[in-house]
């Protein structure tokens, strides 16, 4: 970071880059945070009870795309970040920068979706702020929201209870969000066919703590920066080698040849209603089981396991093809505006 | 709001426009959402606890200026939300949308008054999130924050607490921060002796209700829409008239200046460090007293009395030159970008 002077949009991809800039200039800035804070739900302690209360703009374009909105996104996204913490979501707030000119019937079927996908979720928008800029000075509209719930009393989750033979349980096929969204900015015709996968997941992560407790050790919903991103955080924090088999990752045949013509990697690929978790070995079975019962994620299953301990962890794939290779952290933003 | 089809910079004033917005169209869309919601610290019920959670993001222009910048105000905004909600300050979550091309020196500084802020008050940023725009999509750099606090335990505030006879009190000088901004905008000279009022009055609201209890009915800070928008609304809100003193409101004659120079109204201009409090008859001579011990309320004063129930209820000023004027909440954007 030392040589760059100014901010470039590959800080914002969610990938090495945004990790540095929030680990060397954010946090030593703000001073005497927590170094996981700005990046994760944070637990508060409050009277006999535990909370989990989180934040994330929301700056995706276009803001209406298939298989939702900036509205929906913004109220689902919030919503998994509290639930792979382990966290009943209580209620949320929303922030709305809009700009100037902006159609008031396209805010209103936005705002109708997020109040729509907030119901089905159970839980209110409680709280909001409402600015408006310049025509020059915001692209359409921004959506902030912070979230706070309650912790389960059963979860037990943390990067230190990943122990070695954990199994590695993912929801769903990836890179349907993502490549939704790019396609339908390329014009691409296969856009009709592919939708984002944008889904409130707290209902998968409720059921896998109430039917599995402590052994559930880890969850996490893949968004910028993909499952790589996911799974290179957990190997570097647990300071455990991952080992997943390409051919147990579940498949959309639509969004892997989206993926494939926009020279495009499904493990690095947003995704906006899908669930990693790490669980014991010896419940991996149901826990594929529990996520299968819930329709988002019928074609659940476990792609890989935690290796032993190792000073300089890797997370590896082995391929359909037989071959081996090395998971990455993507660099920076392949994606721009993606949530 | 039937014949407006698109969004204006009046929307995001803090004013009439403003509440219209929230009410004709935000609420109605998401649907199903308190009344009260989207403009105020929402209480949340936690376990034996009882929390505040609020929300703001800051579009302010310029990012820096004198008595502040965007992060102090950001910073400071959430924590006087939550502090006149009479809650005790507990986390904030901060989420910036950066413009590409932004120096790292620039943001580096803003987070620094950003924590040096949290830290004067005590609390800490736990959670973020960083997005990052084209040059042309976001204008140098947009912070929301969210709070959560804990309720005070003596705290009873509300609108239904207000009665006829209760005393308003001004803890300072009104448009400082309004004016600061407005004059460095337009390169007025006066502009060096002329700083935003920018601070934590969380100090402020803790002292007057652990000194006075419930008779303390209800406090807000004087933010967009300045003392004319927060006096409209108690007025309209508790049913009761509002008759205020002009010769007894703290006087800053820069601001007054300024105001003047610009052809702007000191009662609608915004105000970031202000509170204003409604109290018991009997109870006011000690909250100024209270509010006069803290330096950032030297020359707090009661300005007013709460007149009795009316169905029109109004507010009116008795001027220093002896007239009598109604005040009005403004209707839109006076002060474009001031938070």
């Amino acid at each position: 970071m030392a040589d760059v002077q100014r901010i470039q949009l590959a800080h914002g991809g969610g990938g090495q880059l945004t990790a540095e800039l929030v680990r060397e200039v954010v946090l030593p800035a703000l001073g005497g945070q927590d170094p996981a804070a700005l990046t994760d739900a944070a637990v508060l302690v409050a009277g006999s009870g535990k909370l989990a209360f989180t934040t994330d703009t929301y700056v995706v374009q276009p803001l209406e795309f298939a298989g939702g909105d900036i509205g929906k996104l913004a109220v689902c996204g919030t919503i998994n970040d509290l639930a792979v913490a382990g966290a009943e979501p209580m209620a949320l707030s929303l922030g709305m920068v809009i700009q100037e000119g902006l159609e008031i019937a396209l805010l209103r079927r936005i705002l109708c979706s997020a109040g729509a996908a907030a119901r089905a979720a159970g839980i209110k928008v409680v709280t909001g702020d409402t600015k408006v800029v310049e025509r020059s000075a915001c692209d359409g509209l921004i959506i902030n929201t912070a979230g706070v719930g309650r912790l389960l009393e059963a979860a037990q989750i943390g990067f230190d209870r990943i122990t070695p033979g954990d199994r590695i349980v993912l929801s769903g096929p990836l890179g349907q969000h993502g490549l939704a969204i790019m396609s339908q900015r390329e014009g691409l015709t296969f856009a009709t066919q592919l939708a984002s996968d944008c889904a409130a997941i707290d209902g998968l992560t409720a059921s896998l703590i109430n039917g599995l407790g402590d052994q559930v050790r880890f969850m996490r919903d893949p968004t910028r920066g993909g499952l790589a991103a996911v799974l290179v955080e957990i190997a570097s924090a647990a300071g455990c080698g991952i080992e997943i088999e390409e051919p147990a990752i579940p498949l959309d045949t639509t969004a892997r040849a989206a993926a494939e013509l926009l020279g495009l990697d499904l493990l690095t690929v947003a995704n906006e209603g899908k669930l990693v978790a790490v669980v014991a070995a010896e419940a991996a079975e149901q826990a594929v089981a529990i996520l299968r019962d819930q329709e988002i994620a019928a074609t659940a299953a476990a792609i890989g396991t935690v290796g032993p301990k190792h000073d300089n962890p890797l997370v590896e794939m082995l391929t359909t093809a037989g071959g081996r290779r090395v998971v990455q952290m993507p660099y920076g933003e392949e994606l721009p505006r993606i949530c």
